[in-house]
């Protein structure tokens, strides 16, 4: 078992965080202990996770985006309380980003918060939503746009949970992951354009690379001051894709195949302004597409500009962005105009 | 002008704290400004207000403890988001304890929080709940059952508000305004039992005292994890009575009239384990009792106790007081049994 421990958090990594988790359970001794889980979740990784659990009270909620909203946040706290959780009861969230993300904010939120501790169950959440202490939900199709920042207690990675994904799931996960190598160390860029993930052995090594770059940039800048905005690249314009889909197709994109549009046009955006080069630029797409089959809609230029203005990450109505400075490193808060954006889009249907 | 300035808030208090708020906001240069207010404090404290404010949004809630709903909360929200609120956007709470502990949350939460100040215009409000960080909202009944630790960047006192309000609101404020004396300070309690508070003179000396008394206590403790309990004394019983009555009653009882009823138990409580002389105990039910009328309800006991068993702090099921060891000190973390505490509420109706 690997551990990545910084001052806010503890991440647990490998095929014997079960037994850890059970451990740290006894040792805390929680007054209650609830796992809040959805059908998906319920059916394929809680009889993995049941036999170490003593004693538990089982929530169950819709899964997918569109559940997370107030709603069902209200099913969660009422499932608290009826059950008599006081502030010393502990909220598993067993799942991927929308339920750790919305369980984070029930937790965060009930009796001023009780404590959390994060399993999750896909790809996208294990190298994303999960680490990060960013927790909400969405308002009115507007994506996070309630929340807090806190930090669930500890956080298990059990890779053997990806073997009950789809493949649609996997690839989700895989823009983020591939995002942090993009910001951050190109090394693990250049390793990532040259591995075949398919292998488990091989993605194992990704997600905990991955993860660690992740905890590193959060652990610098918890509250997203400085640094920690550059986990945002591909993300402004990714929103509004996911945004528009979510209202729109019967089959929305997933997050992290919205991103991977967002990353697309806002690589072109980082080589319009001279920081990386049209061969970069190329790469970059070629390695998106060959892995995300390209989105078939064309949303309309404006409606996503609405989108994008609304974005949490705005200030003073300028619409912002973190591009590439170069491969390996993000440059933040950079404002870029509607003519920009929408060549930066056209570039990702050419 | 005073001033009250701890590490988390700073509180202004006197005649011209309107001016300085004017200055404060001139000086942070807030993306926006918003103003929640109720149909009370619109009519009766915003045009007060407004000639010193320019380009604000005002956002309308309806008074009364039965608003302080998700679903207020969430009106709030979508106000702000449609009105194109960013992360830097300012909050500012006119209003009392309901309006404040509400709006508080929806700052606190919207966009993973903005800035938010407060204006309070009850008794109520000025010496307890704007000050203090502890934002919320109801579930299905449960005072304050939801909510986070967050403390509003500024506070303004401006005891002319108080001229708008009818006897029973300044009643409700003087409870807690008294409870500070009991918990904290046996001189303060002594000038209580003395001063005659209808003068507005005397008022404004007792208000600021009691706002020095909680900033001190709320500063040593923000998450409430020790002596900050102190100010519980007297809602343990007090909500449980506050709970019954907001569903039976077609008048509910005010917070102050429903934590007086929890201190005269509850100090029944403490002198039945030999920490108060009998003769104290009856000098504070009749200090209450002489500016309170008597509930005239009696709510059926073992309702009483499942509101008592749900509180927010309780440990293991074992219902938890904050009580006087003696005049101007508290003692936190008491466990009573439920014969006791049935024999303190019939000390109340005695």
């Amino acid at each position: 078992m690997k551990e990545i421990f910084t001052k806010e958090f503890r991440i647990f990594f490998g095929e014997d965080v079960l037994e850890q988790l059970a451990e740290n359970l006894i040792e805390n001794a929680y007054s209650k202990v609830f796992v809040l889980m959805d059908e998906n979740t319920e059916k394929h990784c809680w009889p993995m996770l049941k036999p170490y659990l003593v004693d538990t009270f089982p929530i169950r909620i819709q899964s997918g985006e569109a559940s997370k909203t107030i709603q069902t946040v209200q099913q969660v706290w009422t499932a608290l309380q009826e059950n008599f959780a006081d502030r010393h009861a502990l909220l598993i969230n067993l799942g991927g980003g929308v339920l750790s993300d919305l369980g984070g904010f029930a937790a965060a939120t009930y009796k001023r918060g009780i404590h959390f501790m994060n399993i999750p169950t896909t790809l996208l959440a294990m190298v994303d939503a999960a680490v990060g202490g960013k927790q909400g939900i969405d308002l009115d199709g507007h994506k996070n746009a309630v929340g807090v920042f806190k930090h669930p207690q500890e956080i298990f990675i059990y890779p053997a949970f990806l073997n009950t994904l789809p493949d649609v799931e996997r690839r989700n996960g895989f823009a983020e992951l591939s995002k942090h190598g993009l910001i951050k160390d190109s090394d693990f860029w250049l390793e990532l354009v040259k591995t075949d993930e398919k292998k488990a052995e091989n993605l194992d090594k990704l997600i905990y690379k991955s993860i660690k770059i992740k905890a590193a940039i959060v652990s610098k800048d918890p509250l997203e001051e400085g640094i920690r905005k550059s986990l945002n690249f591909g993300h402004t314009i990714g929103h509004a894709f996911e945004t528009h889909s979510l209202i729109h197709d019967e089959k929305p994109l997933k997050h992290g195949e919205a991103v991977v549009i967002g990353m697309i046009a806002e690589a072109w955006l980082s080589k319009n302004l001279g920081w990386i080069s049209e061969k970069e630029l190329h790469a970059i797409k070629n390695y998106f597409l060959s892995r995300f089959p390209k989105y078939s809609a064309q949303p309309d230029f404006e409606t996503l500009l609405v989108y994008m203005r609304n974005d949490k990450k705005n200030r003073n109505g300028q619409i912002n962005f973190s591009l590439l400075k170069k491969i390996g490193k993000a440059k933040i808060d950079v404002n870029c105009s509607e003519e920009e954006i929408q060549h930066a889009i056209a570039f990702y249907y050419s």
